[in-house]
């Protein structure tokens, strides 16, 4: 029987979706299973996803599978593993051999993993707006900023298998925001969902412009977003000044793996101009000329709710 | 008869190197042309390279060798070309097709070309300090600060050739220095030895401290290194600050390729602890606390006189 089939499985904080993935990128079939296990529980997850696995191919037949691909936080390619995920108990402060014992659960069949943005990148590039792209640098703007990078056709993975994190590089280097991981300044604290958020909020603080914002009592992006298609000025202005930090680093990136592109996914990504034409704008200043109006800026071509899993059935292939 | 040995090339603006090197990078024999070609005259240089390449190659045989690297300020691998150099007359707004010249002159031999900071990337992994490394990142201090970044054992080119141009980083983004390249706040005006000698004149105008340096009429970093030698307050304090640069965009570029080790090459890099130890010191307190302790700063194991030919001629394996 020809393997004609990949499983992909986005392992999220909250939930994690497994997906049955043909050549072509089309979800044959889908589910969602939880993710919340206790500290002592680990286990029983990894359990519970190949059952699912085995279950969710019945239909297609568990012959046809090519590999596993998982995409998770913390998710190390060359281990296999997944060390020390904040936003999971049952794997903080230790490292889950989730490819060895998922892959024994299932006779042996080949299972990859790696951090949920590499994962797009790799989906981006097999299935979605780089296909046919050797060398490009995928930015997911997200409750966080994640990153995977891609040379010569294949990921980045550095010495020790968590190459990638350019949400962790800096961009204000004086009394900058304190990161989620600790470090102050991090592109991150300022650009991801949380982070445009919180520069309208001190925005609000410390102007006295009239805004829409103003009625809002916990501002979220999308709120910001929805401001700025009404032609709120602020709102306008949060998207310019994050577009502004984005560019300004994106810059740097294109430095060090001179990129045909740097594609863009994740709910920021969606606010069209009012981001993309901010980012652009200082990107281009920033550039060493050889590179000037040369490198391509563009919004994913993968459906949102789609691209978890396709990105990881991707690194199956 | 086995082709044992590579020619190495190395242009710069006043002179080029030539030598033949064996396996185990020893140079056999050398030798040095001038550079100093008028616009027109970029013919007359390319064959001046070629006929001496022949006569270099007679003792041990034109036909033992294996092949050609030349590096070459704005050398681009994929094209075997030299463009747009600035301290190159005859390659000044144009592209000069070096590869395909020197090899149609030389009966049809291999030729690579790549700058020379790419060069010096894969002569330290071939016969010097990261043998073995197939995840490490080269920084030339000199006039100018340069990179050549190595993913997988190999080095990153990027969409157009021109990857790796890590001077060109933002280090300081408000008010910076005017580059060489044109843009502000390069790691390269602070960096190189160029900026280095910038910061000690500036500090002494804007400093009351007594210095060894106040009685140097043009300073340079040479200076300022015998005089951190010699405990001069100032010039430790400018090795410091220049540490600091250094180090802080160090983290970045570990967030980008999670490389083994960072090779330091070139005058700086020989002002050892004065320079090493701020740099380590920055880089640590900007890196993800995944590579805190990790990631390896080491000097050049190259001869200073002999890595140029060497980096050129490793290019050729």
């Amino acid at each position: 029987m020809e393997k004609e089939y990949v499983v992909g499985v986005d392992i999220g904080g909250q939930s994690t979706k497994i997906g049955v993935v043909d050549r072509r990128g089309n979800i044959v079939c889908q589910t969602v299973i939880t993710s919340k296990y206790e500290a002592d529980q680990g286990d029983i997850f990894l359990k519970s996803i190949s059952d699912t696995i085995l279950k969710l191919t019945e239909e297609v037949g568990f012959e046809s599978i090519y590999g596993v691909g998982i995409g998770a936080p913390n998710g190390n390619y060359y281990r296999g593993t997944i060390e020390d995920a904040a936003n999971l108990p049952w794997c903080k402060g230790k490292v889950v051999y989730l490819a060895d014992t998922i892959s024994s659960q299932l006779n042996g069949i080949p299972v990859t993993v790696t951090n949920d943005a590499n994962a797009a990148a790799v989906g981006e590039m097999t299935y979605g707006a780089a296909r046919g792209m050797k060398n490009f640098i995928m930015i997911t703007l997200g409750t966080g900023v994640g990153s995977g990078i891609i040379v010569n056709g294949e990921l980045v993975y550095g010495h020790d298998g968590f190459a990638g994190e350019l949400g962790h590089t800096c961009c204000v280097r004086e009394n900058g925001r304190v990161c989620g991981c600790g470090k102050k300044g991090c592109l991150e604290a300022y650009t991801s969902a949380i982070g445009v958020a919180r520069t309208a909020r001190e925005w609000l603080e410390f102007s006295k412009e009239p805004s829409l914002l103003r009625n809002i009592e916990e501002i979220t992006s999308k709120d910001v977003y929805e401001a700025a298609l009404e032609g709120d000025k602020i709102a306008i202005e949060v998207f310019n000044y994050t577009g502004k930090k984005l560019g300004e680093k994106f810059a740097d990136f294109v430095s060090f793996s001179a990129p045909e592109a740097i594609v863009l996914f994740g709910g920021l990504a969606r606010a069209g101009k009012f981001i993309m034409e901010p980012i652009r704008e200082a990107m281009e200043a920033n550039l060493l000329s050889i590179w000037k109006g040369k490198i391509k800026i563009i919004p994913s071509a993968l459906k949102e709710s789609d691209v978890a899993i396709l990105g990881a059935s991707a690194l199956a292939w």
